[in-house]
């Protein structure tokens, strides 16, 4: 027993007491005659102190060589202390050391181990392990396991089993790419690592598991944006005889069930918007719907003028500013500059103030009169003091490009309170998406979706327009769970794949077995995955997922700490039958 | 909403009252005026009845074209059923059907849905999702579910956190083959999947995260014997500032509580066993002491005379066969040639009845006397009626030799109970091991683990006789967990990597990360890791732990439902910069 109690355990009622304590060396003030040493573990942090007429000479000694970070343990008695801390949880005690030992010497750690850390992202993730002692991250790891234990709580209440699929499976040339392991014992053949458990859920549903869940690693091997990791975890969960609606339910009391025990909100019933709405209302299918800012399309109003611009435009499309009359001229310019980016990709944006007497003042006045741009306030909900913005434009392409603005304008306007919580339901997705490049079309969700009851016959005529029995729960503008009613029939999933681009042959070889197993007695059948990484960060209050993942890999999928990937043996590679074919 | 209530719900409390239920066919009779259909799902099973006289026509028609394994709805009304199963819990009751719905046909099954099966393990594998419909197969997966809540319930009260480590890793020559995983954007180079997350672990706990746990993926790419994997599950676990002692007593309060919660099972402080004392009790570092025949060495008392095979033999060494005097010779001579098999390889055994007169009847008669054979039964604990049963040879030879036979005839007397539980702490295991193949010593456990305090000495004059802070916790007679104290300071770490025949470069390329995290201020750390496949195959009273493996693998490393592994294509290859190296 290396200690008695630990840093974050101390208060007014162990005064008097011998204890032991074990931790970091957080900070030392030397006075001289008295030492305070701050003493840290994961619980919390306790003030030592040593003083010439109590602590043995040898002892003091002993502690004036502490430095930072170094791995100390002390006996000694609970004192009450004279100057007490209120922001401590240990602010009422200190420890009058009677016995020092130093279990191991501790470098200079290469940044500050502080809430606030001097060290940039680099250095941090090169010396993850003492990123991890600061509170930001430990917490936000601690945090993530209060999480997963509460949605295994909540499943397994709900009779979920957790059942663990393989991580060494088949490649397959749908959705994104695959990691590979090439395989000793069978020569000249790969393995792949899952994109997600997809067909093994199914599977389990065929074989009468009837609710399973399980949070699990996935992998892809893609090209890297910032935050997206080449391996990141799913709740995965699926379910037995339901229907969309059953689906929800379950999904949004799980969710419903995190934010009450994890942040202490009560959210009500979970808005529901179809697809079509949510791209018509906010350019976008996760909306953030903790503020309004709706679009207003304006293309009636707005294309029976001399203004080419508009009359070209396949969408005119604005959105209100709450008190944007208020930005100067030049504040405009630089919003006009911002949509003009290449990341945004905008031509240009018009204006209309509506002044405090009621007026409007826009950038296009000599082509639309007051009473033309009254209609506009009308449709986009402006308000005495706003501002409306305007873009036109080929329609997905503006529609994004007005996402982007009204996304940008609400984090300026403070309209993103990570500790508010507006969940929404997207449905009626597409069932196919079109791939510009290519001409063809995919799976928007993946080819194991269902099409809506009655749409199967669209799908030669207007594929586009079939819509699926898919959902997306998305969570103050991210999606955090997305999942779809399947095929269950082996019939309507050849279908599906010879739509998608697969011959017979192909599709025999890369399902086969999943539509053999449709033969056999499957039910019908659906669920949803909500990616953790996400989750954990937007309850965490976060954007961004990397400090809730406690090795991350950077832009380029290497792990710096530990420097991987690496290369290997030759021998290694010959026993795997492979050799490295490096283009020069 | 597919039904209202599952197949295993409905009781006498329910009658008259109308029910919607959905399953499979397991079963139907068909007697012409009424059909009764047995309704199967994960809960259980409802019998359903059609009657001419109560059911629609076309209803019964429809009853009549159901085969096994159909999945159906039915709408009914529950009636008290006139002949009651008291063995089935919906056994007093029936569903007069109303309604019924064929949501998939099946085609008959390659193998009988029921508790015995008339499938063979290959045919099993290959429809596993059939097979997992199986009472068998289906309780172990939920059995290992409950199992798995309840190991994080526990840990996590104890203030663990699971933290997830990543996959995509580094290979190390040290231990098992690496399964690797060509790096697509670091052109040559190859990310390697955990043998487990051993240096993660630790890394946690030089980041101060205190106490770790994880039920996580592991990988080796190993020749496979029969029931060993090439993806298995560890509970990994960690803990800083702690001795040996601590980390066995939170250890042994898991697996107490896993007893007690799983199998309703209370049993006493788990007994130790020193190393040296398992070998020369069991000839075993894993015995089984459900019951007794400790090993009896014979040497002081057989060296003395003519026999020359066990003069020559460095051990000589017996077990009472409990009530083995009933044997006959012919019985004796099929256990001489047991343990003659290649696969336990002994030249010969010497035996001794103890007759019930207390006299004894050797085979080696010529050479020992009545005086000589009283020795015998006193060193190895025989008693009346029992038989002795003597090997010789080289010392590790005869008691892995004699270890097998203990266990064969435990199992032949019936004294491998599933049902009792005797699990055992073996510790002061030694620190290396020799291979004799190659004359090297490596690490028992592993490169992290520490001597024991004071030895580092001998690792120069004497290495085999180096113990170190390393324990195993044995079930049954099998090793569910071990685990050690680990190294803490770069110094001894670099002096054992020396002494494993690392060169300097090699210690810092593999191992330079967690070497350096050492000098940033490391504290004392040990852990243990749970091999949870195992353990949760005989926490279920089962040796064999496939059926607790939702989609296991065959010998081959083939997962032969999916066809894995298979070939990828050219473009594949080409893009992780690696091309095929088949040796004709």
């Amino acid at each position: 027993m290396y200690r008695s109690h630990s840093c974050g355990e101390l208060r007014a009622s162990h005064i008097n007491t011998e204890v032991t304590l074990a931790g970091w060396v957080q900070k030392s003030r030397d006075k001289g005659f008295m030492i305070w040493v701050d003493v840290r573990d994961r619980y919390g942090i306790t003030q030592l102190i040593f003083d010439e007429d109590r602590t043995p000479k040898e002892i003091i000694e002993r502690a004036k060589t502490l430095g930072r970070e170094f791995v100390i343990q002390v006996t000694g008695t609970v004192i009450e202390r004279s100057s007490k801390n209120p922001k401590m949880k240990t602010g009422d005690v200190e420890v009058l050391v009677s016995k020092l030992e130093i279990l191991n010497a501790a470098k200079l750690p290469p940044f500050t181990i502080e809430d606030e850390t001097d060290g940039g992202e680099d250095i941090r993730m090169k010396y993850r392990y003492l990123d991890i002692r600061r509170n930001p991250v430990k917490d936000s790891l601690i945090f993530r396991h209060k999480v997963s234990m509460e949605v295994r709580k909540y499943l397994s209440d709900q009779e979920f089993i957790e059942v663990e699929t393989p991580y060494l499976i088949k490649s397959t040339p749908e959705g994104a790419r695959d990691f590979v392991v090439p395989s000793r014992m069978n020569e000249g053949q790969f393995y792949a690592l899952p994109q997600s458990p997809q067909t093994f859920k199914q599977l389990l549903m065929v074989g009468g598991m009837d609710k399973y869940f399980q949070i699990v690693k996935c992998f892809r091997d893609e090209d890297l944006r910032a935050d997206r990791q080449p391996e990141f975890t799913q709740i995965d969960c699926e379910m037995a005889f339901v229907e969309q609606e059953d689906v929800l339910n379950v999904f949004e009391g799980l969710t419903r069930h995190l934010l009450k025990e994890i942040n202490g909100v009560e959210v009500a019933e979970f808005p529901r918007m179809r697809y079509d709405d949510a791209m018509r209302l906010y350019g976008n299918d996760k909306p953030d719907i903790r503020f309004g800012m709706e679009f207003g399309e304006l293309n009636e109003v707005t294309q029976h003028k001399d203004f080419g611009v508009f009359n070209n435009a396949e969408l005119v499309v604005g959105i209100a500013v709450p008190g944007g009359n208020s930005y100067t001229r030049k504040e405009i310019d630089k919003l006009i500059d911002w949509v003009k980016r290449p990341q945004v990709g905008a031509l240009g944006m018009i204006y209309c103030r509506v002044n405090e007497d009621g007026t409007f003042k826009s950038s296009v006045d000599k082509f639309y009169d007051q009473e033309d741009l009254a209609k506009w306030a009308e449709i986009t909900g402006a308000k005495v003091g706003d501002l409306i913005c305007v873009l036109s434009g080929e329609t997905n392409k503006v529609r994004a490009q007005l996402s982007a603005l009204r996304m940008e304008l609400a984090e300026r306007l403070g309209l993103r309170d990570p500790k508010v919580f507006a969940p929404l339901w997207v449905i009626d997705f597409p069932l196919l998406e079109l791939d510009e490049e290519t001409g063809h079309y995919h799976a928007m969700h993946h080819p194991f979706t269902s099409p809506k009851p009655g749409q199967l016959e669209l799908l030669d005529s207007d594929p586009g327009s079939v819509k699926a029995n898919a959902y997306d729960l998305v969570l103050n503008g991210n999606e955090i769970g997305g999942g779809s009613i399947r095929i269950h029939d082996k019939k309507m999933q050849a279908t599906m794949l010879k739509h998608l681009g697969f011959s017979e042959e192909e599709a025999k070889a890369q399902f086969g077995f999943l539509m053999d197993a449709f033969e056999y007695g499957a039910p019908p059948h659906g669920g949803l995955a909500f990616g953790l990484d996400r989750l954990v960060a937007i309850l965490g209050g976060q954007e961004t997922i990397r400090d809730f993942i406690a090795f991350p890999k950077n832009n380029s999928g290497r792990d710096v700490m530990i420097d991987a990937p690496a290369f290997i043996d030759e021998a290694q590679l010959k026993e795997l039958n492979i050799k490295l074919d490096i283009q020069k």
